[in-house]
């Protein structure tokens, strides 16, 4: 009588991404001849930089030596790597980060899925809504929600509308809670959290004894470098803020899987007896005894992405994606659609036509335009009635791409 | 007031290998002439096979090509590398995997760590003792288990002694337990569990319907065909256990990571009504929300394994150890050692010289012999008196370490 984690149970239909990857399946198999463009799940369609590639091949060829064997790594990545990140992500911007600081993992996805861990299960939540599902998803796998509501909402977490009213960046809540997900540049919305906006989340948490979880694995496409990048730009972020990035969209990694967290030695939790424990030792913990470092020629790839040809050739990279979201946004406003997002991040939140639902939408883009976006409501209730489209593609289908959903809604 | 998961504060100490690592590093630093040989951790030692450098090398040069992007994989693992596994490791030995029911990771640590997470907190674990840490250590962090006892036992977990008298195979328990970890060839005794013994737990565990999870992370290492290699070779077990296998030891993907889990699409739980419930399913949507796929290269590389080249290449790497393993065994014993283990697997398993504690001979090793094993202790209260030694490191280094050790212990 092996009894299962009841809580999968409460989940919601499948994940999201296969949830879409289904359903355009069944389309593309009933419909062979359909040329459909994927502004989908948001994967990059660029091949990797030549810098990139080069480190893979050679840390490749370095394996098959006597002389360049890499075993297991060291628990959190190699030093190579680790220093380049506090060099070029935090010290170029004026942060100071200690290489003990920092924890190399293959993505995003999962760093931000597993630090939850580390808390107690009667930690309560919170999480801007719309936002990134595995931020609810793997606090209701480990038992910290009721049961989901009818508009998808779980009970017992806190959701904090992110809204055009708020330019889709909440303030903190008035009530205590101990663990918020933050996304800046935001997915879904492609909106970007301001100074101030970041500073008083910092502040409520400070007040609050909270810990923020701050994903900026977006944080690349931000154009204007007055915009914090990090939220240790912000003074006090050490005492309460985990954060993550990744290389994933970045530099071309969604195939490659390379992603770190930053835990602050400062940062601390407590026990039911009031004793601080160091939040570090704890990820550390976690990590050194359920993950085993990122592969060598993978880390090398990934230090590859700060030597001088990597940072301009994935520039590069990054322009060529902000420029398809620019002609998104103008493209699709020009033509009366509601538009937000995609100045600072790779992603456009479009209001759905006449108001139909996230869904219909997403059905009606794939049937009629052949082109797939996602829906809002998959990011949470907030989100119904928005679609997100991604700017990860080629120009040319970027174009065919507003060209269709132009015609397909005006007619 | 953030709460941490107070489960952690139950873990004792550092987890075993970078506590190991802490140890070693001491001694380096103040002894920094010494020439260590490592026989601890269990990491190959031979440079990566050229079938898998090129396979590493030509999808990285693939991936730099506008053709050759390959973004998010699909969620279990590309076709090309689980055929292959269904087809090499499974139908040659006589026994169906389907395509659906094999999960591709980064890691038999990751996955035998996070396996846990689709059953119930109230599960009660059993382990062989000895037995890889992770297997408590993540159930202990996942609540699962009271205080630990003096010796390092876990309250609430059940510890079959894995001793002399049962072969270190023992056999199941008369009480019924939910889940039960079973390692063979096995880690750390270097035994490896006969038919008729896999064949008692298959039928205990149909009879309780309990749930098994066969790590066979070391299949590649049996010398007689005549012994499983898979748990599935054992009629039943597709209604009662879940396999895993990895690379790391079989081709040298230690610093490459990757693995799959098998998990067979009738094995089932229940719930709390009593429903049962798909456990293939459950462990897919625990995959898809908190992992993302495996770089596309390391699935070209684990693919390359299958090769004939690849094949022959992989073979020879393993048969290089399992010579030193046979020089370990017969040398020790030789010299009139208690030596277990080491005839199907890279380990051997030798008591402590004079009944000294397994930390005791640890460091007798190291600081007298500059060889570093890894404490039985360390596995398991059972495995106090014992001192694993690895057989992955050159010929060289191996006859060396004999000597030493015969040196040290007989003066």
């Amino acid at each position: 009588m092996t009894r299962i984690n009841e809580n999968y149970r409460k989940l919601q239909a499948g994940y999201l991404f296969p949830e879409i990857a289904r359903r355009v399946g069944e389309f593309s198999a009933a419909n062979p001849d359909a040329k459909i463009i994927r502004l989908g799940i948001g994967d990059v369609t660029l091949p990797l930089a030549p810098a990139i590639v080069e480190a893979l091949r050679s840390a490749a060829e370095e394996m098959g030596r006597e002389t360049g064997v890499h075993g297991y790594g060291p628990e959190s990545g190699y030093d190579f790597l680790i220093e380049a990140i506090c060099e070029h992500d935090y010290r170029a911007r004026g942060v100071e980060i200690a290489t003990n600081e920092v924890f190399v993992s293959d993505g995003s996805k999962q760093d931000s899925g597993n630090i939850q861990e580390i808390f107690g299960t009667e930690s309560r939540i919170a999480v801007t809504d719309p936002s990134y599902p595995v931020y609810v998803d793997t606090n209701v796998m480990a038992g910290r929600s009721g049961n989901a509501r009818a508009d998808g909402a779980y009970e017992g977490i806190l959701y904090l509308p992110a809204t055009e009213a708020n330019d889709f960046a909440p303030p903190p809540p008035e009530e205590p809670v101990d663990l918020v997900y933050l996304c800046s540049p935001n997915n879904p919305t492609g909106s970007v959290a301001s100074q101030e906006n970041l500073t008083a989340w910092v502040r409520w948490a400070r007040q609050n004894d909270s810990v923020l979880i701050f994903d900026a694995a977006y944080d690349a496409f931000i154009q204007d470098d007055d915009l914090p990048h990090s939220i240790y730009e912000i003074e006090g972020a050490r005492e309460c803020a985990i954060e993550m990035r990744s290389y994933s969209k970045r530099a071309g990694f969604t195939g490659v899987r390379c992603a770190y967290t930053v835990v602050p030695r400062q940062l601390e939790g407590t026990t039911s007896d009031g004793e601080r424990v160091c939040l570090a030792d704890l990820w550390s913990r976690r990590q050194a005894t359920k993950f085993n470092s990122v592969p060598y020629p993978v880390q090398r790839a990934a230090a590859a992405v700060y030597s001088p040809e990597g940072r301009k050739q994935t520039a590069e990279q990054v322009a060529y994606y902000m420029r398809n979201a620019a002609l998104l946004r103008e493209g699709l406003q020009a033509a009366g659609f509601g538009v937000f997002g995609g100045e600072h991040a790779p992603y456009v939140w479009m209001k759905t036509p006449g108001g139909i639902s996230s869904w219909d939408c997403f059905g009606e883009l794939l049937s009629r335009a052949h082109v797939v976006g996602t829906p809002g409501s998959g990011f949470g209730a907030c989100g119904e009635g928005y679609i997100r489209i991604s700017a990860f593609n080629s120009r040319e289908n970027v174009e065919e791409a507003i060209a269709r959903i132009r015609r397909v809604f005006s007619g």
